[in-house]
């Protein structure tokens, strides 16, 4: 017998870990539905040609792809390598990330939607990556995007959903970070090597990680001469609030009408309601994000300081991406949670509240054959009450009921033993506070458990 | 450019689907929850050998395996018939049910887990099906398990939660049919050929579909003589409430010891709490169920008899489930049920109720440029009372903003045009009457949009 186990880089979730990501989900969830938007669900597999070609030379490897079903002998023999093989085996995959089935999807459905269309999407995906600390095989996505609509009202609409997120998820000292790639297109302009925008974006992406010093030895490597450079490093050293950093910068990029357009969208977003945010948005010139689809305002939240973990969530607007499919000129602008993160966040701040944590309140005692009858009335009302109540499964010892209402940590049991009977009445412990009452049975029903 | 599609025998979810779902859902979740039930995920990719050899050699061939990454060209050349193919290139494959990955959980954490182990679980299974109406190759199962307990209590804990999701599902008219795996074998044992168990039983179960006669004609060929399959018919005959079958298979059964357990475990659950139950099981000697693991108790859910639906949900005991991973002697029973069925169920009886239908339910609309800064406020505060409500994203002619409204079947919309911002009032229409009012901008806080 083979001891089992699961494939690496993925996790069973018990009890205590679901109802806690349950917890996190729903917050967010109510939170996506109380903005408006509405939820999708797309399958697991996707037709391989939907993938393919959507996430890069790399991306492409780290597909999962499913083996097709009956004959395929012959198929596996014209393959030349490992790659064909998997081309000639395999018409489907699994779901790489939420975006491209969300693309998908809204071309699939174009005439029956009605645009903008506002969905979240809260599904696992897969990918082949090599599993190590906080990088799984298998993860939650959460994603909320409107397409077909150039609204910078949306952006607005977005980062308030950060900030309510993450104000119900009791979390203090994260930070909202946005910048705009806009900006980032004028800087490569001003520095004088447009081309290189990409280059640029991904050199300044590695500032947090690299520090200055390195980030200019990339932007050497990557073609950039020193004048070129001292532009970009002058660039990633504006300091200060967000109006003083919107001042350099119409200052830097007073003669690019790119540069223009990118502060004038920042401004609109940061000035448009201010007053309404419980952590107000930081304009982070520096942030750039890896992904190269990113056409306007880029945002990324920050976890607090006082934890080690880095980003919690990004995303900002881009275009076309149902293009890819055969429907372009489809603005959208979209961001996500990461729920690993965010839950690891919430653990080391201690901030999931007891009611995410609570299974059954009530043990009912199983005493003798006879507690059976009291019993089943007496849960059918604690249920009724809205209250997880059971009984234990057997007539037992004492304290192997109370060992199962510890290992299971059930905070009230209900006793009645012989004693408890002749009286009239229940005893109730409080596993917690190690203190027991007596109660008349009557008075069960108005017995808190709180 | 190929026109996306998506798998056969897979499905999108959009967003009325998907709200209707989740209601389901979180009836189940909600009642498994008052039952003392706790939550487990596992992941959708289990490793080869625990999925292989559990579904007999038809289940096996509709197990969706994944390719593995990597050089794999050698490996492939190495086999003879794509069965073996399929075992060179694939170390994981999908989830076929959740009792497998269940009993794999169990034995995985045996020492951390309170036994007895209650526990839910809500995850879709892939199954490599030949797709039909009604059958998918992705779906959601949703069951629910006790394992380590011998303990018939389970047995009407799980009929009790049968009675309580229907029930609050609003469903009438539904039937709960139990019977006991005991029974059927007293019945080969009476009827003189214990060895044909399995056949009997397969026999007995195709008799909803087929009839009696061609019952018989099974159990002919299957190797029985005619006073055997007499003593069958007769038994098929058995008839009258739950207690005049009690007593007809106590008179057929006087001499079976497994058939005295079968009656007196039967007995037991039937007469525990009869008022307790708003739908009492029926007591259906006739009820088989394929699948042989089964042991004890058997129950099936039929939909109520004005739906062609059938059977809605259903499970039973069985005993030695993690034996196969190497912890014998661990009983257990579950039920299970039948979310896309339930579903269908619910839609033709048109008992969902108008909140899970709810998405939105207040429009802001977007005359100008004005509109955003008295907009929002207003928007915040409805959030923060619980109400869903969004703002047109872009000033645009009331004629579009209403078809947005009609099209994403929004009940109430705001309107502040010139005329209103003037008297220093709101319009608010009712999409559904077609009634229009005027309110004071004050009172919008206390306007309840019901």
């Amino acid at each position: 017998m083979i001891k089992p186990s699961i494939p690496k880089g993925t996790r069973d979730f018990g009890p205590v870990v679901v109802r806690k990501r349950q917890y996190i989900f729903q917050t967010i969830r109510e939170t996506f539905e109380l903005f408006g938007f509405q939820p999708l669900e797309t399958p697991a597999m996707e037709q391989m040609d939907t993938l393919t070609g959507k996430y890069g030379e790399e991306g492409d490897k780290l597909i999962f792809k499913i083996l097709d079903n009956g004959d395929i002998l012959g198929r596996a023999q014209q393959a030349k390598d490992s790659r064909e093989l998997g081309i000639l085996l395999c018409e489907k995959a699994l779901r790489y990330d939420l975006t491209i089935p969300f693309a998908r999807f809204v071309v699939m459905n174009q005439n029956d939607l009605a645009f903008p269309f506002k969905r979240y999407q809260m599904q696992p995906v897969w990918r082949a990556d090599r599993p190590q600390k906080g990088r799984y095989r298998e993860f939650y996505q959460c994603d909320v995007d409107i397409v077909g609509s150039n609204s910078l009202l949306n952006e607005i609409e977005l980062l308030m959903i950060y900030d309510s997120v993450f104000t119900k998820l009791g979390m203090e000292g994260y930070e909202i970070r946005i910048n705009n790639r806009k900006i980032l297109s004028a800087l490569a302009e001003v520095a004088g090597k447009p081309e290189l925008l990409t280059d640029i974006t991904v050199a300044i992406d590695k500032l947090d990680k690299i520090g200055i010093e390195k980030v200019k030895e990339e932007l050497s490597e990557r073609g950039l001469n020193e004048s070129e450079i001292a532009i970009i490093a002058n660039f990633l050293n504006i300091e200060g609030n967000n109006e003083e950093k919107l001042q350099q910068l119409g200052e830097l990029f007073k003669n690019s009408e790119t540069g223009k357009k990118g502060i004038e969208e920042l401004t609109y977003v940061l000035h448009s309601q201010p007053t309404a945010f419980k952590t107000t948005p930081i304009l982070d010139v520096t942030l750039a994000r890896g992904l190269n689809y990113y056409t306007g305002m880029i945002v990324e939240v920050k976890a607090p300081s006082t934890v080690k973990m880095g980003s919690i969530g990004g995303g900002g607007r881009y275009d076309d991406l149902t293009g890819l499919f055969g429907l372009p000129n489809l603005s959208g602008v979209g961001i996500s949670f990461g729920v690993d993160r965010i839950y690891d966040v919430l653990e080391e701040l201690q901030l999931f509240p007891a009611t995410a944590q609570q299974g059954t309140r009530v043990l009912i005692f199983n005493m003798d054959a006879n507690t059976t009858s009291t019993a089943f009335p007496m849960l059918a009302s604690l249920r009724a009450r809205g209250i997880a109540a059971e009984l234990y499964h057997e007539p037992s010892k004492m304290d192997k009921q109370m060992k199962y209402a510890n290992k299971r940590g059930i905070p009230y049991v209900i006793i009645m033993g012989e004693s408890e009977v002749k009286e009239g009445v229940l005893s109730i412990k409080n596993m917690v506070s190690g203190l027991q009452e007596k109660i008349a049975v009557a008075d069960l029903a108005n017995y808190s458990f709180q």
